[in-house]
């Protein structure tokens, strides 16, 4: 038997009890042990609730339980949860979590803290909900050198863009039907501005170059400057708007980026919609893989969290993760990224166009029946190159990155 | 350093000798140990290739030399390659493989000695050569009953559907030029007529059901019938012909099957073509994913082979594999499995669909401007009360299960 302990029983603190009590029989089986929530950690009280009776208000009840060999931490946010991760590390306990708020600051001395006592720091759930995309980074890809990885991994935003996409819809009216269907929240800044994904990437990112991603370095661009007319440009280009996480090998190093895209019908990610996230990486032998499924959600994600219990009953004694050194992962400049762009511009385009291409060099001139002005996609520049072309007119309104 | 023995230098086995001399430093970097290849067996000479040294004609030097831990089975076929390994786990190595006649055969059986002796049977590169599917399985969706797992397992059929679809052809003429261009064998049968996908379809139904899938027992339909016909109403219904690998839950249990299904563009297997695979599952908790990547080729495949190499390296004294048990699992006869059937009949819509109504219940006639035919999709039947009804006509020309 191994006693565990939920710290928080929110959304998906309480999922991970669900999925505990639903699958009990094949996930003691699975762990070659039964798994027993000995305490749930939260500050209210739930009366009536099936936990009622393991609920406790003080953490200290679950460290110095020496009883307690694995605490799930699903509290959210940096702190009291770092605390408490290290303090149960230190007191000989592996840690389970979906926090990737923490995961991205502190995920490399946590780690470091469980590999030097044969414990176990897992967090599946932090990146792409119910997607495995961890566990199969730290012990699937190891025959390869990851030379890229992007992902869809914020599924309110992809949400959001699959709907002005689908309906026409602009991006505010979309933003409340999803506050509404509870998908984004009141606060929509840390999905809307790309922070979600951006903390997200920078795990992945982390674990493929075995070196700390600060995800303060990493350029953020979110989805609040698409419009509905964005959308028509895109979908007379036949491709999609899409809010990627990447992080690509270059000659120097790796660098880093969270932007919307247009990406045509042949990239693997353009059929991702609605709340779905995706993950796509490249090994330098393997080739392309690519890792779909819920992103989000409180069954998908306990699950993960679950299945990272799991894996902490079966390696009591030892650590499974791949070491993550805190040493700091130095990001090329993205000012040398290179892609085609797609730009809107003021004007008419059999009046106009002429004096785009002597700026920006041959382009094709796209049109989707707006009145006042026109788009063209451009060849492959930099991004420092096309900021320079860029600043030598005002005629332009918006610029997306184009990647396929 | 852990000394290593490749057997079999063909395509895989040389791809694998490439991998491990590409990335070697990072591979070792993960497996926190110096891998080295110290023998090749193979009843070839290669004179002037790298390994010329290294190679060897008898296999008693692997099976007789203690300081070989690991052993990369490579050689294909049941015999001597069943053999062989037994004999290498007997001996104390581990053995980690691509052969998937062997692993579908007596998968279990070697399993459980490596399991007793402490020791690795690993095969990913079996199914989906690059995409790893054996380990999330086995150590990521373990907090899961996995009801459904569905499977694009054969690049060559996909690569010929593809082309069938997207240029017109017919599946002679895509023979021919997949043979020529190496992506099908001159006796093409384990691929066309579904018999690859049918032994991989049994290893993964095997590891979910933690029970012995005999691959006798799957009801294997190949795509030798599928014709250019067939994809014009496909393409006229928005559809694509895809050979499915498919274990699905029931009521009673697990039905397995191997057969052309037509699909629409809302099943995540819609968009996966040419010889790229991919595996669909479906968890109680988790919902669905999908793995995607290079089903087969040199180097994909001897990237999983290589990974496995690195996790046999991790865990030397330890044995990973979720048990599969020998004790056979009894499949649910699949003339209970129910969806909507495609029916080519004889005739002219207009003038028959009646009786075909009458016949099989509400229709919905689909047209391709063929002469002398038209189709209709039925309702959702079993299989059995789809060949019941289907007796009673002799205007029926084929019928294609659909899905979705």
């Amino acid at each position: 038997m191994v006693q565990i302990a939920v710290m928080g029983y929110g959304t998906v603190g309480s999922g991970v009890v669900e999925v505990l009590n639903t699958n009990q029989a094949s996930i003691n089986k699975k762990a070659g042990e039964d798994i027993n929530i000995k305490y749930v950690l939260d500050l209210r009280d739930f009366p009536g609730d099936p936990v009622e009776s393991k609920l406790v208000h003080d953490f200290e009840v679950i460290v110095n339980d020496p009883e307690i060999r694995i605490v799930v931490e699903v509290m959210g946010g940096v702190e009291p949860a770092y605390t408490f991760t290290k303090r149960c590390l230190e007191a000989g306990k592996s840690v389970c979590t979906s926090n990737k708020e923490l995961v991205a600051r502190h995920g490399a001395e946590l780690l470091e803290i469980a590999r030097s006592r044969n414990l176990n720091y897992l967090f599946e759930a932090s990146v792409g909900g119910g997607i495995p995309i961890i566990r199969p980074l730290n012990s699937s890809l190891t025959a390869d050198e990851i030379e890229e990885i992007t992902g869809i991994l914020n599924g309110t935003t992809n949400y959001m863009l699959s709907r002005m996409t689908y309906e026409s819809l602009d991006f505010d009216s979309v933003l409340k039907d999803a506050q509404s269907r509870g998908y984004a929240e009141l606060h929509p800044e840390a999905d809307v501005e790309g922070y979600d994904a951006c903390r997200k990437i920078a795990i992945l990112l982390s674990l493929v170059s075995g070196q700390q991603v600060d995800y303060e370095d990493i350029y953020t661009e979110g989805i609040t400057k698409i419009t509905a007319e964005d959308i028509k440009y895109a979908r007379k280009m036949g491709r999609a708007v899409k809010l990627l996480a990447l992080g690509k090998k270059v000659d120097k190093g790796f660098y880093a980026m969270v932007s919307p895209f247009l990406i045509n019908d042949q990239h693997p990610l353009y059929s991702v919609n609605g709340v779905f996230n995706a993950i796509f990486a490249r090994g330098n032998v393997l080739g392309d893989v690519m890792f779909y499924g819920s992103g989000a959600g409180k069954l998908p994600t306990a699950s993960a969290v679950v299945a990272d219990v799991v894996d902490a009953a079966k390696h009591l004694h030892r650590s499974i993760m791949t070491f993550w050194s805190s040493q700091k992962l130095k990001l090329t400049d993205v000012s040398n990224a290179k892609w085609r762009f797609f730009v809107r511009v003021k004007g008419e385009a059999a009046r106009d166009a002429l004096k785009m291409a002597e700026l920006f060099g041959p382009i094709e001139v796209v049109t989707a029946d707006l009145f006042g002005e026109y788009g063209f996609v451009t060849g492959v520049f930099t991004e420092k190159e096309f900021a320079e072309r860029a600043a030598k007119t005002d005629a332009i309104i918006h610029r997306i990155r184009m990647e396929g």
